[in-house]
């Protein structure tokens, strides 16, 4: 692996991953293909757009088919017919979600199967095995993402057991000789001592990357910003940074302003399939009736396949027919506009004009720039 | 419009249909596109499979989002993005299948909305104005779509009101100066001489082109195919014949043996979403646990999109979870293996080896070629 960070404005990078499958451009957004799928669209859509990384939930390929089956059909990659970056996230945050169904002990987590209710176990060197079977180009470890919200103590706690199993994750990683990437995840909650102190421990590991974990969780966006805050001057500064979940477009700006370099989150695209569009003039909601007789593009901006084709009255339409193709298209059109989104994002730091990007950002919106 | 016949073999006939927007080589398959999309693909898919030419409901689309919407935003042709030529079937087939719900007189046809309930009629005249207003390329005349079985009498009341409707539509669509092309249909059942009659009185009004209407409606094959063939020799030899509703790739074979030049079906797309696959060795379930741990294609000798990308064991793991993508996949391979046995068929008839074509085509399915 090589991490360039070609350029900086204040916390904010510039940068180029290279992974074994191929170069990644930062700062990134990665859409979500759970089962394999980034819901509604082919791989040649995903590439037209311009998407370089996807990611993959290890824990649900797990359930649906196995990554056994996955292996024997090539990998990951073969398997959904996308030829270039994967990162696969370990499970921790989707089994937190099961709730009530779950045990975490210090050996790993234990579940039950939403498909079929049997009994499954997962520690941080099984959630490795089945991400190496899948054989993606950047691995999650398992942690346990604390519960929102949480005293110091228990905050603590949860984080003490995310940091043992980073380490017996890096062990467990080390003996097997890979091009892939290991990424760490801080954890630490919403205590200032505690992300400093996860986040020390973490690099101290020596991951190929840092993920900050544990947003995303029911927090409001001042706490968010806060944990991203605090931490930003103390990130290593040769290791790409990967903030898991997030976000609106909002978000990933203010981010990229703390000196994250990618993101990951299903809201474009399970938005979209809920005919929530994002638009350079903000939220479209294209169910309602106002879009019936538009003859107008989801946004005039926009130069997406959706844009360029199709007016808001016939996507309506579709809509109201519950047209698969509905989905497709708007999904096309979201995910364009998050990938257009970092695109300016990325070309306004090499010009050193980040925070006036930021600036016109908010101004569209008629909002004030926060403060860094 | 021009319609040409450049080679004949036996009643086999290939073509060349010129509509106002684009060239058709025929025999032609046209998918079906109900409410303004061909249900899961873009447009661009379509016109990358290769179509020339889709098909759409004046009924359905009457009914959501109306015509005069449509033609507000431009006609069906920019609504949906698609360039190249539609025809519109014009109700008479739809109101048929709602069965309890309408009543017909010689006026036309009054019956419920399906979506709300409300009231609504449709003349002859109506579903002309209807597909003006959607100003597609080749216009469908409504006609009663005789119930299944029916004896003489029955059959032959209703053929007459079919022909009362085709007089009028021809009369009032020939106040219209339009490009757009009225095809008339000829109904009469499945008794000979009511057939033969039917097929005189329509040929009599000369529409732009001939259809066969009400089969598809619950008969045997032998019976389809006893109908086609009574009719063969007595179709009119300069106009397009289309034979409409059917059917599976032997219909198709059988039909353009018959001298039939273009169809329509649900039948690739529906069972796509179904899970129903046509390959060249016969239908394949890719639901079936049998190609869970598959490597292989669909169909080895195809070379869609689907077949050159993904695995029976990924399109099989899409299906499992549901997902979005697994109907746009398989609605890929099943139109293009449609398209493609079109496109075979065309080829041997400019050969002159129609009939070894048909034989090697029942010879892969382990079927005896029926006799001519």
């Amino acid at each position: 692996m090589s991490f360039k960070v070609t350029n900086t404005n204040n916390f904010a990078r510039r940068g180029v991953l290279q992974t074994k499958t191929s170069t990644i451009q930062t700062p990134v957004f990665m859409p979500v293909g759970t089962y394999g799928s980034v819901k509604g669209l082919t791989p040649k859509q995903l590439h037209d757009i311009g998407f370089e990384i996807i990611l993959g939930n290890a824990y649900h390929l797990e359930i649906r088919p196995g990554s056994n089956l996955v292996s024997s059909l090539g990998g990951l990659h073969k398997f959904m017919g996308w030829n270039k970056s994967i990162l696969t996230d370990s499970g921790g945050f989707q089994i937190w979600s099961l709730d009530s169904l779950k045990k975490v002990s210090d050996k790993g987590v234990s579940f039950k199967s939403p498909v079929d209710g049997s009994s499954l176990f997962m520690s941080p060197e099984d959630s490795i095995d089945i991400q190496m079977k899948l054989n993606t180009d950047i691995i999650m470890v398992l942690d346990e993402c604390t519960k929102y919200p949480a005293n110091e103590k228990d905050t603590s706690q949860s984080m003490e057991l995310t940091h043992a199993w980073a380490r017996r994750s890096k062990t467990h990683f080390k003996k097997m000789n890979t091009k892939n990437l290991l990424f760490g995840i801080v954890q630490g909650g919403f205590h200032k001592k505690l992300r400093l102190q996860s986040l020390d421990y973490i690099t101290q590991l020596n991951f190929d990357g840092i993920a900050i974990g544990g947003l995303s969780v029911g927090e409001s966006k001042v706490e968010k910003t806060t944990v991203l805050k605090s931490l930003a001057k103390h990130l290593p500064k040769d290791k790409p940074r990967y903030v898991m979940g997030i976000g609106t477009p909002e978000d990933l700006v203010e981010a990229v302003r703390y000196g994250i370099d990618m993101f990951d989150c299903v809201m474009p695209t399970r938005n979209a399939r809920n005919g929530h569009v994002f638009t350079n003039d903000g939220i479209l909601k294209i169910r309602n009736a106002i879009h019936k007789t538009s003859d107008r593009p989801l946004d005039e901006s926009c130069d997406c396949y959706t844009c360029k084709n199709f007016s808001r009255g016939y996507l309506h339409h579709l809509e109201k027919c519950n047209e698969i193709l509905a989905s497709t298209l708007l999904t096309i059109h979201n995910l364009t506009h998050y990938y257009k989104l970092m695109s300016k994002i990325r070309s306004s730091i090499e010009k050193n004009k980040f925070e006036e990007f930021v600036e016109s950002f908010y101004d569209m919106r008629d909002l004030k720039t926060p403060r860094l």
